[in-house]
């Protein structure tokens, strides 16, 4: 007979296995599927669903997780056992105290929302959508009573993406940051603006899809465990360590979009193909967190794919698919353009300096709006005043303001792991060169392995077995600090603006 | 509370739903899916297959059934309710009467004798693969005594792909046809060859791409609820009637292939995409048999498209896409061409005359082995004698003889679906011309439709509701008979070799 942990075990395998079927049926959704599919595919993942999350609460799971909680007794705490049933019991116990019919209300309640969101951002009129978002943060306030919390709700709704991060602990790491960038957003206003026109042109689609190609290649995504298609909006998604497949959109009159989001995707497809294969098919053969996700997909998108010694390399590529755009470029001039700030209305298409910005900001409201403190019907206003307070500009309409994501449509606590991502990829690029002194010149020649292989050890290879926090001063040897980010950006974007 | 046949039926529809997903995971794993994913993908499928399986042999459903088969009693035969009792009770019986290790062990032999077919293949050595094979007959009868027959084993295996077929109608069918063939196909051989020659050349992939895209859709088939994509070996697939996808194969120094290998896919196709939605989600909204749905397949891809008229239509987009190949063919030229007949030694290569003999030379030797008549040691020898008998040629090594099909790695009784598809499609078609007089003009002009509406009234949107001998009678006004296929055969090839 096995004990309750291998029961658990082979259990948890089982529930796996099917969200990795379940994710294979969203991506052909997104890739390939004929548009007649769309009623029955939604209907298959909800015969799929019902069946996992009835796996997942199964009281069976529960007694197991008691037994096995006895068995690891005595074990140290970061042992892989521990972890396990300590990860293990925090997924039972978030799935079971969310009453199934809260469950259903919020799913019913996101996709009505979508399609209104749709119809708002159309019409570019918030009052559609304001009756809507009132119920987003009603159901919110709900599930995160639900889920429980010690100090704010915002912690139960941040738990779901951020283990042991809580609003207080934001509230903190944010209060240096977003000074710290408005005057840095202000600094490079005020000088002469870099010349990035000549990444606007003509970029035939299939030449792009050769080139990005080549370019994760570079990176370390192996395509042999993974595949690059085409869809409306770029994503990642794992079906197993084995099969993590990434997507891009291009523009035939902008190279630089394909391009980047290819590199921010297989940063994050390279985590997960990096994710531990011993522990595969537990709980603990995931990412630590979405935060610490987006670090991985920021720092091979940011501090690789934007810093100097890439654009070196990489600039012979480019003349090689586009000899007409890039022969008379150099590599700095290429480094800049690529590299241009400029506040702007849109979050997906900001760079990395103002970026940060637009989240803290959505943070306040979404803050402010379960506090009680800011009436739904205010938030326009109360957004395009924050914009213009730290970007100096204002939305022109509510579809390039306060309509412009989709979010809200379905919850809240989903954005701060954006900019949590941007000051941890800070946090370990500070350890990895000090690690690897000879990186700058390693990528300047097109070899990526050092690094890649610093992130397996340091971050990839631990999976979930460390919360995020936890992950991330095990990583670096100190715990999370705006400082990181501020002096990377004050070093690159003083150099490049020549402040 | 609903009565036993509503809840058979939501029960039905669960499992239904989860077949559809593992078909989409089939399809993406030969189109899609990275090499290094095979593995986990098997252990994705074992698992959702397990899931069914149990569903399907709860005793639940045999309570279900039984509960149901009391509530349809006076219903006459034919009702959707008594045949929908009826289908699924036979599913049922299926499914429960093998024992969970037999079917293990058909599982674990069949991928076994796949590696060593492969083997055998490529060294052309039979002996590596007759114990192997071996195995198969044993595997099979065992599998025949278990699902249980009246007359023959072979009934039994038949049984799973042709509910109510029988070896000795099969037998029947094939007394008159076997002549008659062989007598065809030596006149044919006495007569002066077709040319073909200008059907090989250059065809870029792309544009026939394209052109097979273009031919499907005149046919009918629905790229709002289906696709085309590019495998090793073409098949259609289904994951509900409004996601049916089909695949074919390049080779871009023939254009044949590709061309008629998309028809025949999108045969089959048409047919899940006309099953009858009213019944959608239930066992009767599926294909009568493989000898049906190989019956529709044959039709478009044969009686369709290598008739005059469609060859007369689809010449200028010939023309169109390979100008320099075609603009000096005629459309009569194209039409002998394309049904050029040439006794060969594949199957799968064989033309609309020479292919049913290659099919009932495998039923008779399937017999032979399965009754013991012919020793496994002595097939070789079987097969090469049946071919000289049958077609005047000897296959020069076991590779283009006993060993060309994947078949036997698992089981019999699958081989005589594809004659009972030309029988079907022959006897269809006799009717279809006497109920549609103008249909050779429609199709000259590319309207397709008034056959589509025909099938669909009475093939397609019957489903399963007739066993496949039933829906023949129900369709034609008689029994299955060889003399229209013969007929057929006769008409056309005599016209075509001048006999």
């Amino acid at each position: 007979m096995a004990n309750a942990l291998q029961q658990l075990k082979a259990y948890q395998k089982k529930v796996i296995r099917l969200s990795e079927v379940s994710a294979i049926l969203d991506w052909d959704q997104l890739t390939y599927m004929p548009a007649g599919a769309a009623a029955d595919r939604a209907d298959q993942q909800t015969t799929l669903q019902m069946l996992i999350h009835n796996l997942a609460v199964d009281p069976e799971v529960g007694r197991l997780l008691e037994a096995s909680a006895a068995e690891v007794v005595g074990q140290p705490e970061g042992s892989e056992d521990a972890a396990l049933v300590r990860v293990s019991k925090r997924d039972y116990d978030r799935s079971t105290r969310v009453p199934s019919n809260l469950i259903e209300e919020l799913v019913s309640h996101s996709s009505m929302a979508y399609e209104v969101w749709v119809k708002a951002r159309k019409q570019s009129d918030f009052s559609i959508f304001a009756p809507v978002l009132r119920k987003t943060v009603e159901l919110n306030k709900r599930l995160a009573d639900c889920l429980g919390y010690e100090e704010h709700p915002y912690d139960a709704l941040l738990s779901q993406h951020e283990p042991g991060m809580t609003a207080s602990k934001l509230r903190q790491l944010f209060a240096e940051l977003r000074p710290a960038l408005v005057k840095l957003v202000a600094e490079i206003a005020a000088a002469p603006q870099v010349d990035s026109s000549f990444l606007r042109g003509d970029f035939a689609v299939d030449r792009q899809q050769e080139l990005t190609l080549e370019a994760v290649g570079i990176l370390g995504y192996d395509t042999n465990r993974g595949r690059q298609d085409k869809t409306v909006h770029p994503f990642c998604t794992s079906f197993s360590r084995n099969d993590v497949r990434i997507t891009t959109r291009y523009d035939e009159h902008m190279l630089g979009g394909a391009l980047y989001a290819s590199l921010h995707e297989a940063g994050h497809a390279m985590y997960e193909q990096g994710l531990p294969g011993h522990l595969e098919l537990t709980a603990l053969c995931r990412a630590a967190s979405s935060g610490v996700h987006e670090s991985q997909s920021r720092l091979w998108e940011n501090m690789v794919g934007r810093s100097r010694q890439f654009c070196a390399y990489f600039l012979p590529r480019l003349v090689h698919y586009f000899p007409e755009t890039f022969n008379n470029i150099s590599a700095e001039e290429l480094y800049r353009a690529v590299n241009r700030v400029e506040p702007s209305l849109i979050r997906v298409e900001a760079d990395e300096v103002t970026y940060n910005l637009h989240i803290i900001l959505r943070f306040e409201l979404e803050i402010a709006m379960l506090e009680g403190r800011l009436d739904i019907d205010d938030l326009p206003d109360a957004w395009d005043a924050a914009m213009h307070e730290m970007l100096g500009v204002i939305p022109p309409s509510d579809t390039e303001g306060c309509l412009q994501d989709v979010h809200w449509s379905s919850g809240f606590g989903g954005f701060p792991a954006y900019t949590l991502g941007n000051l941890i990829a800070a946090q370990l690029w500070n350890s990895i060169r000090h690690d690897l002194p000879n990186l700058g010149s390693a990528i300047e020649s097109g070899n990526c392995a050092p690094l890649l292989t610093w992130l397996r050890d340091h971050v990839h290879s631990l999976g979930a077995r460390l919360d995020p926090m936890d992950l991330v001063q095990h990583s670096t040897g100190e715990v999370l600090d705006s400082k990181y980010l501020i002096s990377y950006l004050h070093e690159k974007y003083r150099d490049i603006y020549g402040l």
